[in-house]
């Protein structure tokens, strides 16, 4: 079941506020107000809207993105969670521990007759991937580490293809992405043996000249989720992959003893991996998140990464993904 | 908690009861009797006993290895679990469904104090993986397909060091190997994102020379479960892996479109995954089950496949595993 729109975002107590930042930048028609917690100094210049005048404006569902401190769940976010649920709206939350979880949360939303989304958490269970090939394209980010642009491209590429008329549908497989799809699986959340066919799930079977756009996770050179990573790939069985990469990367994050691979190596690795359930699979151009650069100097490094790959190297803010789009177009 | 010995293993009312098999061909002295079901014609010629009769021999656990036909629990097994509860019995079950979770058999646990073991749904929190070097050497053996021999093989290389006075431990990560072991983790029950996580907590720092034998899971080529393996070979670490092989297989079990691919391929695809977390892992050797040939057939497979790959090759049932146990107590 989608998660309903419009949305009232909540930005929480903190600094930041990543996944609510994403979906209003993502679905700005969906995002009709937001919630604002006494000492956080994020602002995303909606209306802030309490849930009561939310749900007057016709919103469904708050969306709570971002953690708590500590993780435990504050009681003045409980509270604000059973106001929403009293208003009349829905409840969607990306966080490690499930408000379904928390009692009074959930005797709130069966009072109330409202829905509770633990996104992170998978709602139902999904078959053991049957690595059959099914009709529809498909195309998955992949990447040199996590946070490195995967989401942004695929969503990029979805736009830009609706924007040429073409059939196209985003993936979600994180938190972020089910926030903005309204629909996705956490495959990270998946228990292991389950994960290639989650992603079967999530991308199935489509007309000939559709394109699923499906978000990618984590890297398969990441010591600790490159299984995450390399069942995302034989379940999704991509027709073309993109590598995304951020600029200024050097090691992967968290693991300073992992230096990030070469580019070559990468594209050498992901699509022989890919190939295992799909022999077509091909690695089409690289998304690179240049935004730590100035503007020459993301030119002549883009042109450069270019002349080395033979492939289209773009970044999705600085250039936009026209020149991967060109490709799936063209697709034969 | 350690599964306590000795056992009385249940062996259902089917024609095969593998993992009590398994747990009776590896652990004898632990195996202090078998409990049948009407109809069923798997004799592990041990002393048939009644919970009540095992206990008072001093059985500590009843061992549930067979699933029922159909998946769900038949009444007749909750009754017998419950009389083993009764009779001070401990039971492990390795099912899909947690005995743990059958109201009937909690409570009866409760009253008489007894722990129940559901071992194929991991019943702790696993932290990700670090990534981390850490001391001891550490054996994986990785195979072609599922059920190949990896769980054969390293048990064989734990019994065949400790023979010789090694310090060694075999770990398991799956449910018959957990019997066998009395601990160890189901990794394919494991969330995701904690597996390689999972594998670096089953295989702990050690003293330099000890050698952990880490049962593999999967493989790496196959459509479903590559990714639990790749976890597994990174969180392992392994110095070295072993390659497990069915000399008759040539399809992955159950996905008719994958031929088993060639060894050289898989030798150097699974090394190069382990390289990622321990640069200096190789593959020592080929393990392969040779059942399905003569005995003459048996060693002129292992002859050419051992000149075409210069490694040993051993069949761990007819050769042992002697020649790749000296490599481990050679290792430099």
């Amino acid at each position: 079941m989608p998660i309903r729109p419009p949305y009232l975002l909540f930005l929480g107590d903190g600094d930041q506020a990543k996944t609510a930042t994403g979906v209003a930048y993502w679905r700005p028609e969906l995002c009709a107000g937001q919630l604002r917690m006494p000492g956080g100094s994020v602002d995303l210049n909606l209306p802030d809207l309490s849930p009561e005048q939310a749900a007057a404006r016709g919103v469904k569902t708050l969306l709570i993105g971002v953690a708590p401190h500590g993780g435990q769940l504050p009681e003045a976010w409980t509270a604000l969670i059973v106001e929403a649920l009293q208003a009349g709206l829905d409840v969607a939350a990306g966080l490690h521990t499930r408000i379904a979880g928390v009692a009074e949360i959930a005797s709130a939303a069966k009072a109330h007759g409202r829905t509770l989304f633990d996104v992170r958490h998978p709602d139902r269970n999904f078959a053991v991937a049957s690595g059959k090939r099914r009709p529809g394209r498909r195309l998955l980010t992949v990447g040199t580490d996590c946070e490195v642009g995967k989401m942004f491209t695929a969503l990029a590429l979805e736009r830009e293809l609706r924007r040429r008329g073409r059939d196209a549908d985003f993936r979600a497989t994180g938190q972020t992405g089910i926030f903005i799809a309204g629909r996705g699986v956490s495959v990270d959340a998946v228990v292991s043996d389950f994960v290639a066919g989650a992603a079967e799930w999530l991308s199935p079977a489509n007309e000939p000249d559709h394109w699923d756009l499906i978000e990618g996770q984590g890297s398969i050179f990441h010591p600790a989720y490159a299984g995450v990573t390399l069942s995302l790939i034989h379940g999704s069985q991509p027709d073309a992959l993109v590598l995304c990469h951020d600029a200024s990367r050097r090691r992967v994050v968290g693991y300073e003893d992992y230096p990030i691979q070469p580019f070559a190596v990468c594209i050498d690795e992901n699509t022989r991996a890919a190939r295992l359930t799909n022999p077509d699979a091909r690695l089409i151009g690289m998304s690179v998140n240049t935004s730590t650069l100035g503007s020459a100097e993301a030119s002549a490094y883009l042109a450069e990464l270019e002349d080395d790959l033979k492939l289209p190297c773009v970044d999705p803010v600085r250039t936009g993904v026209g020149r991967l789009a060109d490709l799936l177009e063209a697709w034969t």
